[in-house]
């Protein structure tokens, strides 16, 4: 597997991120099941779902937070590529007609569109399964401690007390007024419980002080914030075909957003001073967080 | 906690049947996640879809299962539970327009009647991910081994090679013409591998030898099919009201079961059959399964 830090210092993100996401992107292949028997048509869903996706920025969090602590690259692909699982498996029941109703996710059909809607609710139920079961699997640590605390954090961030509830509150916030206190709750739930999974993730596999845990969790804390301001930003003044998807959606719904609270400017330097925050928790890590810190630069300056 | 052997023997298996419905009902509410905030509307979703319901099987098996090692009922209970979300979230997806379409459930509105589809979704999602936190969690088993074991195999016997895929072939099945070993491949996977491993849960629990796990195993593997196969006796013979849901779907469909291939009498025989088979498998433990006996009469005898 090719190195993120080359002999000269860091390479460039974008071309890090284009390796974390290649090396994903295979590791997924290896791990996804497969069968010649007629379920096949299951995991063609969920392959659908699932390869030839977006950044791989959670995963890329995981596999930068795990070079920190100098983890094996073995054990933390199979933890990178279990935490995309999670996303993704929301995804495929996010697009569903009673959910947000999206024919088409980055650029191709949805799994409900080229399958249909039966199978892709099984297929984001058999895709979120598969997350646990490769976290518990002797291949992603030695240590079962290290392997229970994955699966149960990984369970955490996602569930009834992270994601999933970020989505109901997302959901009720169609209809009711939410203030800022109450949105900043909601994307911390539904965006942000993961991407500090992702952000810890290497600090549980590297068995680290609860010091660095804990400044990779500020540091997450403040990155998932930043990350969702810039979400929103894009959604209102993004282009659709750079997006990947659909834009003005939350304007048209008349949804209260960190854009529609603040206006696009006071959110846009919230989002660069949350950056900036996120880059001041990495001190103790010198300049192995290198690439952290880049990554904290490029959310809130993508346009896409 | 009452004991499931009383002090003259055990007890009759509709009482101990009994018994651990409602340690399990008891120990659900504790588990289960609750809030003052909004997105409390996703937890009554999921207590609507778990609380109060059925004859709780596999909860049983596993405490009769455990029972056999004399695993502390403080674990076995919490691995009951764990196992009974598996299906409890399978059942609230199954039930949506796509799939099944069925406006009740155990007598009362099924969860997206009762709620609106995108909360019977995420509650699927958020009770699924809730089952593997618990197993995972240091106070299923001091050992982190046998923890990781147990998520492991659950998600095994739950995804994309066990339950899953059951519904999946079982979709496959409404169009395309199943024989004899594909249903019974169909009905291993999809109702058989979860039995399966709440038989086996105990034994994982208990640290038991291979050969009592193997027992355990081919007593569950008999037991899952001659449950099948009375299930879909019931579906054509069994009264819809004392069944709790509609009967007669199957045949109305022109899906392929054990009765439409065998006919009433060869499945009814073949059930019986079964259930010898799965009793035999318990000699090893001699008096102390009697209760796992008892269950395999039950399964072929019952009336819902």
């Amino acid at each position: 597997m090719p190195n993120l830090v080359s002999i000269s210092g860091f390479k460039d993100l974008s071309e890090a991120m284009k390796d974390v996401a290649e090396m994903v992107e295979e590791q997924l292949v290896e791990l996804l099941p497969s069968t010649d028997a007629p379920e096949q048509r299951l995991m063609d869903a969920i392959n659908h779902g699932t390869l030839d996706g977006g950044k791989r920025l959670r995963p890329f969090l995981v596999m930068s937070g795990a070079d920190l602590f100098k983890v094996d690259r073995l054990c933390s692909i199979r933890v990178a590529c279990a935490v995309e699982m999670v996303p993704c498996s929301s995804l495929i029941h996010d697009d569903l007609p009673a959910m947000d109703d999206a024919e088409t996710r980055r650029g191709k059909p949805s799994v409900h569109k080229e399958f249909d809607e039966a199978t892709a609710i099984l297929a984001g139920d058999a895709l979120l399964t598969y997350a646990f079961e490769i976290l518990a699997h002797p291949s992603t640590h030695a240590d079962p401690n290290v392997r229970c605390s994955l699966v149960a954090e990984l369970a955490k961030a996602s569930g009834a007390q992270g994601m999933v509830a970020g989505q109901m509150l997302d959901l009720i916030a169609e209809t009711e007024k939410f203030d800022l206190g109450q949105i900043t709750r909601l994307q911390r739930m539904k965006t942000g419980d993961l991407i500090a999974f992702a952000c810890q993730a290497g600090a549980i596999l590297g068995r680290a002080s609860s010091q660095d845990r804990y400044a990779l969790h500020a540091y997450a804390h403040d990155l998932g914030l930043a990350f969702q301001i810039a979400d929103d930003l894009l959604d209102i003044e993004g282009d659709a075909d750079l997006v990947g998807k659909p834009t003005g959606r939350d304007e048209d719904a008349g949804k209260a957003t960190f854009v529609t609270i603040l206006g696009p400017e006071r959110a846009r330097a919230q989002a660069g001073l949350l950056s900036q925050q996120a880059i001041q928790h990495l001190a103790r890590f010198e300049e192995r967080a290198d690439l952290l810190r880049e990554i904290a630069r490029f959310v809130v300056e993508r346009r896409n």
